[in-house]
């Protein structure tokens, strides 16, 4: 098994003064539906795809045919999928799709903590309210967790590794990348994560790129979840997100999905690619730079949309709006 | 000039699930009154020191006789070296010596951000109040700054690169680090950061850390700095914070100070010593706990103190307080 510290290459730079301050290094693959058709770093190196593979997590929902029993929508599916920032959208949708089940925010299992939109935030304290599972980034994935669950006719406790849930994830997991999974950890919201080769990563997002409609239950639900995201951008992020902003600028034909500690996944499906990226130091100003230049190679990425540029070349400005610095993709990468 | 990014090696590492999830690179530099003891990585590294070096930006404010001029205190020359979270005692402290000035909080450059003090974050947005100048981070840096522009009799823009004040901090660094600077850049808090090797700013520290009381100006600035933040932890940074925990944890016979972008220092009195670290990719979480590991190696730390496996060993549980992985200290690190 290859540490992902193996072979890493300089992704992004940041620039001071005219200094170079910090860099960060890191993998990336794209592949089409035979495997990799280029790669920076190390392809072999294995990640833990953290909420980058939502979309995964996500196919048994689809494919045990719980969605369509209680009629989820293609937003309901764009928010199982996201990394959401607990704004009022998000926390009231959420908090909808449980009473429809007739289910509350203590069925949850993905614990709470403070929502990153600043609103919702704000209007917390001033509330002198806590907040509540609904906030978590993950409450759309484990709502569908929970609707998945309840079909299935399995336990409340489903973030459990021998869950039968988990049981389909880890199944269609090793089935969508073509692997047996490196081995699993626990993530922020308590679901089981399991590790994978970068390659394995990249080749079950240009499976999701190249899945047609009406091609069996698993292509179907691959098709239909990609473009959920994509048609759904404000769901899958929030305001000002680079999952948000980059998915508006490329129109609704690309799905991109961050996970934690800075890897990032896109699904092309007029291309037939996918991408995945790991960051090896976790910082997501580096992987959303990275996933921006890579979008930008493929042609479905306008570098010169402002919000392109937001991630391509950040300018730092400080606390009195004075330009202090900027982050670069690194000269050698893309 | 050796850029930074030229010969970093592993310093920490993040685990979950039995898998190496993230790796940081960095330099890291011992140094007594002769120069370096022990180094990892590359010594010639160029860097910003970024909030690190604020003792080096305080000897202005001492050696020109400014502070004596106003009878600042220890308390307060711990505060113009800090990187403050905006509590209530922190803003309040600066405000005092500000109205103490005949000043006000308009007269500072340092512009405002929102505190990382959540209790003091909460009550502003609670009074529905904008955080002012006095919560960044920097204010008490600042006040020193104009204690001594005024002490100078120096023009109200004392951020600017020609300001007698930094004219006078850029001499003092070239001074005590022994080396011409290297550039500059913009700080955060729009006073210029004076770039230098590695090697130069673990210089600095080891001046700091042989000064002595009453062995001309300069040692005795130092002198006084060096065991004014010693003494005021809480002032340096606040409670939680790294620098505050590991120098009470030190029992007031180390100071250290971090600065942004993952900058470490350290100045050790009793055994003659000045430390200097930089991680790469500027992830604090890294810098804190090569910090830890090289005050450990030196004997001034005990690493069974609850405040020292903090950082040295932190164990990271989810929002469900389930733990999910753990930073260690690179094997081949200290």
């Amino acid at each position: 098994m290859t540490r992902v510290d193996q072979g890493a290459v300089p992704m992004a730079e940041v620039w001071r003064g005219g200094l170079l301050e910090s860099t960060h290094l890191g993998h990336a693959v794209i592949c089409d539906a035979r495997g990799i058709v280029q790669a920076w770093g190390n392809p072999a190196a294995v990640v833990f795809p953290r909420s980058s593979c939502k979309m995964i997590q996500a196919l048994p929902l689809v494919e045990s045919g719980a969605a369509a029993a209680v009629g989820l929508t293609d937003a309901h599916l764009a928010l199982s999928c996201a990394s959401h920032q607990g704004a009022h959208l998000h926390v009231e949708m959420a908090g909808r799709w449980l009473a429809d089940l007739g289910m509350t925010e203590a069925d949850l299992r993905c614990g709470a903590h403070e929502p990153a939109d600043r609103e919702e935030r704000d209007r917390l304290i001033r509330a002198g309210d806590a907040p509540c599972q609904l906030h978590n980034n993950c409450s759309g994935k484990h709502s569908g967790f929970l609707t998945a669950t309840r079909h299935l006719k399995a336990g409340p406790e489903y973030v459990e590794i021998d869950h039968p849930l988990q049981k389909a994830i880890r199944a269609a997991t090793e089935e969508v990348t073509g692997e047996t999974i490196s081995g699993w950890g626990i993530d922020g919201c308590s679901a089981p994560n399991f590790a994978m080769s970068l390659e394995g990563l990249a080749r079950s997002m240009a499976a999701f790129a190249t899945a047609r409609e009406g091609h069996g239950v698993r292509e179907s639900a691959m098709h239909r979840l990609a473009h959920a995201m994509a048609r759904y951008p404000e769901l899958v992020a929030g305001e000002g997100r680079a999952c948000t902003e980059l998915m508006r600028a490329m129109g609704g034909k690309v799905a991109i999905k961050t996970g934690a500690e800075a890897v990032f996944v896109a699904i092309l499906p007029e291309q037939g690619l996918g991408i995945a990226l790991k960051v090896l130091d976790g910082n997501s100003r580096a992987s959303e730079a990275a996933i921006a230049a890579l979008l930008v190679k493929l042609g479905v990425l306008d570098a010169a949309h402002p919000d392109a540029q937001k991630r391509l070349n950040p300018i730092q400005k400080n606390w009195r709006g004075l330009v202090t610095g900027e982050l670069r993709v690194a000269p050698g990468f893309v």
